[in-house]
C-alpha cells in the first residue's frame, strides 16, 4: 500500500488481505458499538477502523448504538457484556495499569478495556491479528501493561536539529518553530499508541536558550503537539532548564528553597495546566555534564527536585529527574574516582526524601549506553522511591543506525538480571514494574531514534528498535524472537524465509556488533565527540572518566572493593561477590570489572589477547554473513527498503573492518602477542 | 610613548631619546634632503621620518631642495654625494636586489639606496640604530637584500577567521567586508617594511566561494589593500582558487589547456593590471588536501603552473606554485606509501618544464611544520627551477601562542642545512637566495602569525617571529642572538638585564618546546584538526599518512631505502648516507627515518626509552625556568605585557604538564620500561 506520504507507514501498513481470510471475519467488522468517554480518543478509534478495515478488507464501518445490534463491541470492563469475565473479575479496578480484554463470544468480537487509552491498545491488538492471520474465532485474550509509564524522551532542539540523532532532522521543529505539516506528528502518535508508548518528553533534556521558552513566549507550541498526541493517550512532558527563573524572568537566583523560586514555579505550573489539563509534569537533567542544578546552592537533589514536585502536584503532574550525574572533570591520573560509582553515591542516601510524584530516571548501566554494561546498581537500592528505567533506542554507541544493532536482546538481559533487591528473584523489570515496592509511578523511559527520514530510523530495520521498545515497555517478558516475528510480519510479510531471514540478522545483530568493536564491557574505544567508529585511545585520557587502562600486560578497570575503586561492593551482596572476584565475574563483563593480563585464561577457554583477536575477526564475518542473508531478500523486499539496508550493510562492512584492524592492531602492538592462526594483524 | 591606538606599535615605538645622545645626533636630523621617485614611498618616508624624529628627538625635520645644504641626504646610488663609494662602486647595478649604504660623511648622513623600497628600508635602520644608541659619527654601513622575495602568506578569511590563526580575528576582514577602520593595515604595512618584507598574500591558499570573488566582484577589496601597502614598497599577491573559470564564470572546466580557460585567465589578469599596475602575482594551493587542480584534468603541475604564468608574464606579474601535495587518503594500513616521499616525488621530474615567472614554493620539512623536520629534499634538486622557501610563522604545532617557542633557530638550522646539491656548501639559504643556479625570482615566504589581538600576536613574545622572520628574509647569514637582542632592545628596553633575561627566554624556547612535545623528529602527537596539545594517537591511524608506529618495542618510521619506504634516497649522496644508517643520523631525527628499539643507545649515551623521559621531564622544568625568569622582570616591564606573558605562561606550564605525563605515561605502559630515576609516571 503506498500511503501517499513521504515516509514510511512503518508497522502500520494496511494491504487488502487474503480472500479466505477476510470472508471468514468480515461480518465481525460490519456493525460496530464504541462505548468511550475521552471524545478525542473516540474520534481516533473511529479513524483508525475506518483505515484500517477500509483497507484490511476493503469495506466501510458502520457505528450502532447498542451493543446488542454490533458485531465488534467496544466496550468498558464493567459493562454487562464482559464484566463477568473471569480475568475482569480477578482485576483490581482500582489499580492503575492499563488493560484490555478481548474476547469471541457467540461470533461476536468483545474489546473490552480499563479506560479509553486501553480502548485504542486493544484495537491496534485487533489490527494486528488480522495483518497476522491469526484466529479470532476462539480468541480470549487479556493484555494489561506491567508498567505505568511507558515513554520516550525527544533530545530534539528547536532549531531542529536532534542530539544524537542519526536519522535526519526532527519531526516537530525547524528554525525555532514548530514544522509547517502536522500530520506526520499525528503518523508518529499512532505508531507510538499501537504499541502502548503513553508518555513523551518532546525537547532535549539539555535545555538551551530556545527551549527553555517552551514554557514561557514558546508554549502555544507545546499545546499543538499536545493535542496531538492526546488524541492518542500520549502525555506530554517537557525538558525544563532549571535556571529557568534566572533565564526567563528577573529572579537572580534558582535555589529550590527560596521562596521566589517557589513561587515562580508554582505559578508557571499553574498557568500550564490551565491550558493542558492533563499536562504529564517536568523531565530535568540538572547538575550533569554542565547543565544547571540544585548543587550550585547547596540543595541536594531530593531538594531540588521535591519542589518542582509540589508544584506540579496539585494538578497530577509528575516529575522526573534523571540520575545521570558524575563529575565530568576528572583527571585520567586519578585512580580513585570512578564514574561508575556516581548515580549510586549521588542518590542512595537520599531513599525515602523524594515526594510520592518524584520519578529517578536511572540509565540501565553505570556509565552511557555502551554496547555492554552492567546494571546501574541503584536498581532495588532505593526502596521508598520511584524508579524510571532509562534506555537508549537511537544508537549512539551502537552504529548510529549505520550499523545493524537490535538492541532488544541488550534490554531483555538487563530487564532479566537480578539484582537481590528483595532476595532472588528481584529482577529489574519487577522494581521498574512497582510490583516489588509496591510503587505506581514506575517504568521505562527512553531516548528515541526518529527523524525526519523517509523510514524514520535512518536504517529501515532500525525501525525495529522502537517497535520492540513499546512491546517490551508493556509486556517485559516477551521474548526477543516473538517480538523479532512480530514486527517483521507487521512491517513486511509473513513469508516463512523473510521471516526466518530477518529475525537471524536481528538477533544476531548486538553479538555481531559487540565483537568487532569493544571486548568484554570495557567499553569507550570510540571517536570524541560524535561517538561513530573506532579510536582506542579516544577517551583513555580525557576528562569524562572512562579509562581503558591498557599497558603492555593486560587491560581493564579493577573496580573490585580489595583493590580497586570499590565499585562492586555497591551491588546487593550476590552480585557484588559474583563480580568481585575475576574467576565469578561473567567473561562479558570482565573487563568492567577487572584489570586482566592479556594472557589470563577466560572462562571460555581462550586467553583474553586470543578472544580479543578472534572476536574481532568473528565481528567482520558476522557482517559479511548479514550482507548474505540480505542479500537472498533482494526479491522478497520492496527495492527501496532492500536499497537502503544493502547501503548500510556496505557502511557497517568498512567500518567493521577499521575497528577490528585498529583494535587488533593496537592490542598486538601493545601486548607483542601474535595471533594463534597466523591471521592478518597489521603491525 | 602610548600610540593613542587600540594595538601595540610592536617594534615601532619611538620615546624621546636620552638627553646626551639626544644632543649629539640632533643636528643631523635638522635639513634633509630626500631624492626619490616614487611619489607613494615619498610620502610614507616623510611621514615616517616626521614621526620619528619628531619622538626620538622631539623636533621638527625640515626638507630641503638641495643635497649640499642638508644634514641626511637620502639619495640614489647614482647620486653624485655617494657614486665613488667603493661599495657602490663594486655592485653590479643590474642586479635586482635591494641595497642601501649608510654613511656618515663630514657630518653629514648620506642613505644611498638601490631603489625607492631600499630607501625606506635604510630609514629604518637609522631609526634602529638610533633607537640602539649606536654610534653614527663613524658609520660605514652597507647591506643588500639576500633574497628578491621576502614574502609574508595570510592565511585570512573574508569572514575574518583566520586559518591556524591564533590572535584574535583578520586585521583585514570581517563580515566578508574589508574592515572599517584601515589605520591598522597601514601600521602593519610600517611594521613589515621595517623589516624589508616586501611582497604579501592577503587571503587564505584554501581559497572559498567568497575570496574566489577576490578576482571578480570583490576586487575593489584587493584596490584598497594594495594602496595601503604599496606606499610600504610591499607587493600585493592573490590566492587564487584554481577553478575559478567555472566558479566565477559559465565555462565548464578549468583545463589549464582549453583555450576557453587560457583565454579567461589572461583577460582576468589584464583587468587586475589595468586596476594595479605594479600587482605582484598569484599564489596556487592546487591539487591538495581536496583544493582543485590540473590533476583533474590530466594535465602536470608545470601545465597546470604554466598557463598562469603565461597570463602573468606581460606585466612582470609571478606565479607562486605550493608544493604541499600529497595523498591525504592514506590508509594507516599501508607502509609503503610515505608522505614525506610526496612532493620531490610530485615535482623533481618536472625540473626545466616551469616558466621562468613560476616559483615553487616549498615547506621546510617534507611533512607540516611540525616541531622537528629534516629539511625537504627537494630544495636544491631542482636547479632549473625557481624555488621559495615556505616558513611557518604562526605556531600551528608549536605551541599556538600559547606556549613560547621562539622559531629564530629553527629556521636557523633549515638555512645553514647543507643539501650539498653543488657538492660542500650548498647550504639551503644559498639556493633560494637565487646565488646558487642564478636565479633572481627566489626567496622566502610564510605563514605570518597575527591577527587583531591588541598586541598582534596573541603571546606579546611571539612577535619575535614575526621580526626575526623579516630579518633573515633579508639577511639570512645574521644569527639567532643578534636578531633576538635587537628585537628586545627595540620593543622593550636595552636594560643588560631584560636583554639577558628575555634572550634566554626564547633562544632556549624552542628546545624546550620539542623536550615535553614531540621526541626525535617524529612529529602529529597532537590533537587532530585543532592541533594543540597532547595525543599520541591523534594521527596514527588516520587518513593523513602521519604515523609513529610505536609498538611494544619501539617507535618510528623506517624510511630507509634498504628495509624502508626509501625516502633517504632522495637526498643527495652525503645526506642520503648520513640519513640512510641508525648510526650516522643525528639523535634529534632519529624516529623521522628509523623504527628504533627502545632500548637502542642513542649517540647521547641515553637509551631511547631514557630520552622520552628525560626530555619530557626536561621540558616541564623548562617551562618552571621560563616562569622564574619572567618574574624576575616584573618591575622591568610594562604590565600589560607582563601579565600576557605571565598568564601565557601558566598556560604553558599546564599544556607542558599534560604532555609530559600523557608521553611518559603511553610509552611506560606500551614499553613496561621503568624509568632510571623512578620519577612519577602514571600507571
Amino acid at each position: 500500500m503506498d500511503t501517499g506520504k513521504n515516509y514510511s507507514a512503518a508497522w502500520l501498513k494496511y494491504q487488502l488481505l487474503e480472500q479466505d481470510y477476510r470472508e471468514k471475519y468480515a461480518d465481525l467488522f460490519s456493525d460496530i458499538y464504541l462505548e468511550i468517554n475521552d471524545q478525542k480518543i473516540k474520534k481516533s478509534i473511529i479513524e483508525e477502523l475506518e483505515l484500517a478495515i477500509g483497507n484490511l478488507f476493503n469495506k466501510k464501518v458502520n457505528f450502532v448504538s447498542e451493543p446488542e445490534s454490533a458485531k465488534l463491541c467496544i466496550v468498558d470492563f464493567k459493562n454487562n457484556i464482559i464484566k463477568n469475565d473471569n480475568k475482569i473479575k480477578k482485576l483490581n479496578n482500582d489499580q492503575k495499569k492499563d488493560a484490555f480484554l478481548l474476547v469471541n463470544k457467540d461470533n461476536r468480537l468483545i474489546l473490552a478495556a480499563k479506560n479509553s487509552n486501553s480502548k485504542l491498545y486493544g484495537l491496534f491488538k485487533i489490527f494486528e491479528l488480522l495483518k497476522l492471520k491469526k484466529d479470532l474465532k476462539n480468541i480470549h485474550l487479556f493484555k494489561q501493561a506491567a508498567n505505568n509509564i511507558r515513554m520516550l524522551n525527544h533530545w530534539d532542539n528547536l532549531d531542529g536539529s536532534i542530539e544524537r540523532g542519526y536519522a535526519g532532522k526532527s519531526i516537530f521543529y525547524k528554525d525555532n518553530k514548530l514544522r509547517k505539516k502536522l500530520t506526520r506528528i499525528k503518523d508518529y502518535a499512532r505508531l507510538l499508541a499501537s504499541v502502548g508508548i503513553n508518555s513523551i518528553s518532546i525537547n532535549n533534556v539539555n535545555v538551551f536558550e530556545e527551549e527553555t521558552k517552551l514554557i514561557s513566549e514558546k508554549f502555544d507550541l507545546v499545546k499543538k503537539i499536545y493535542h496531538i498526541f492526546s488524541a492518542y493517550g500520549i502525555k506530554i512532558f517537557l525538558s525544563i532548564n532549571y535556571a529557568s527563573p534566572m533565564e526567563i524572568s528577573n529572579i537572580k537566583t534558582a535555589d529550590p528553597l527560596a521562596d521566589q523560586v517557589i513561587n515562580w514555579w508554582q505559578n508557571k505550573v499553574k498557568k500550564i495546566y490551565e491550558e493542558i489539563p492533563d499536562f504529564g509534569g517536568f523531565l530535568v537533567k540538572a547538575d550533569s555534564e554542565g547543565r544547571p542544578g540544585p548543587f550550585t546552592y547547596g540543595r541536594n537533589h531530593a531538594e531540588g527536585a521535591n519542589m518542582l514536585a509540589e508544584a506540579l502536584e496539585p494538578y497530577g503532574g509528575i516529575l522526573i529527574w534523571r540520575c545521570f550525574v558524575y563529575n565530568c572533570q576528572q583527571d585520567w591520573r586519578d585512580y580513585k574516582t570512578d564514574r561508575a560509582k556516581a548515580t549510586y553515591d549521588n542518590f542512595k542516601y537520599l531513599d525515602g526524601e523524594f515526594n510520592d510524584n518524584v520519578i529517578l530516571q536511572i540509565k540501565n548501566g553505570p556509565m552511557d549506553f555502551q554496547v555492554r554494561e552492567p546494571v546501574t546498581p541503584l536498581f532495588g537500592a532505593m526502596p521508598k522511591t520511584n524508579q524510571l528505567l532509562e534506555l537508549q533506542i537511537t544508537q549512539e554507541y551502537t552504529g548510529q543506525q549505520k550499523d545493524l544493532c537490535y538492541l532488544i536482546p541488550q534490554w531483555k538481559e538487563i530487564l532479566d538480571f537480578d539484582t537481590y533487591a528483595k532476595g532472588k528473584e528481584s529482577q529489574v523489570k519487577k522494581i521498574i514494574s512497582g510490583d516489588m515496592f509496591s510503587q505506581t509511578n514506575t517504568g521505562f523511559a527512553a531516548v528515541v531514534n526518529v527523524g525526519d527520514d523517509y523510514n524514520w530510523t535512518g536504517h529501515d530495520l532500525a525501525q525495529a528498535n522502537l517497535y520492540g521498545y513499546g512491546r517490551l515497555a508493556w509486556e517485559p517478558s516477551l521474548t526477543a524472537e516473538i517480538i523479532t516475528k512480530e514486527w517483521i510480519g507487521l512491517t513486511y510479510t509473513d513469508d516463512p524465509e523473510v521471516l526466518s531471514t530477518i529475525s537471524e540478522m536481528l538477533l544476531s545483530s548486538w553479538s555481531i556488533y559487540e565483537n568487532y568493536t569493544v571486548p568484554l564491557g570495557i567499553g569507550w574505544m570510540v571517536n570524541p565527540d560524535h561517538h561513530y567508529g573506532v579510536n582506542v585511545d579516544g577517551y583513555e585520557y580525557s576528562r569524562w572518566g572512562t579509562y581503558h587502562r591498557a599497558n603492555h600486560f593486560g587491560i581493564g578497570v579493577d573496580r573490585s572493593v580489595k583493590t580497586g575503586t570499590g565499585y562492586t561492593g555497591q551491588y546487593f551482596e550476590e552480585n557484588a561477590e559474583m563480580y568481585e572476584s575475576m574467576a565469578s565475574c561473567p567473561d562479558e563483563l570482565l573487563l568492567f570489572f577487572h584489570h586482566v593480563p592479556y594472557t589470563y585464561m577466560l572462562s571460555s577457554g581462550k586467553t583474553l589477547i586470543q578472544h580479543i583477536y578472534d572476536s574481532h575477526f568473528a565481528g567482520v564475518e558476522g557482517v559479511e554473513r548479514l550482507q548474505i542473508l540480505w542479500k537472498g531478500l533482494a526479491d522478497k523486499i520492496d527495492a527501496k527498503v532492500y536499497n537502503n539496508v544493502k547501503n548500510r550493510l556496505k557502511l557497517q562492512l568498512e567500518n567493521s573492518i577499521e575497528w577490528r584492524d585498529r583494535v587488533n592492531t593496537y592490542f598486538y602492538r601493545i601486548s607483542s602477542i601474535a595471533d594463534e592462526y597466523n591471521r592478518k594483524i597489521y603491525k
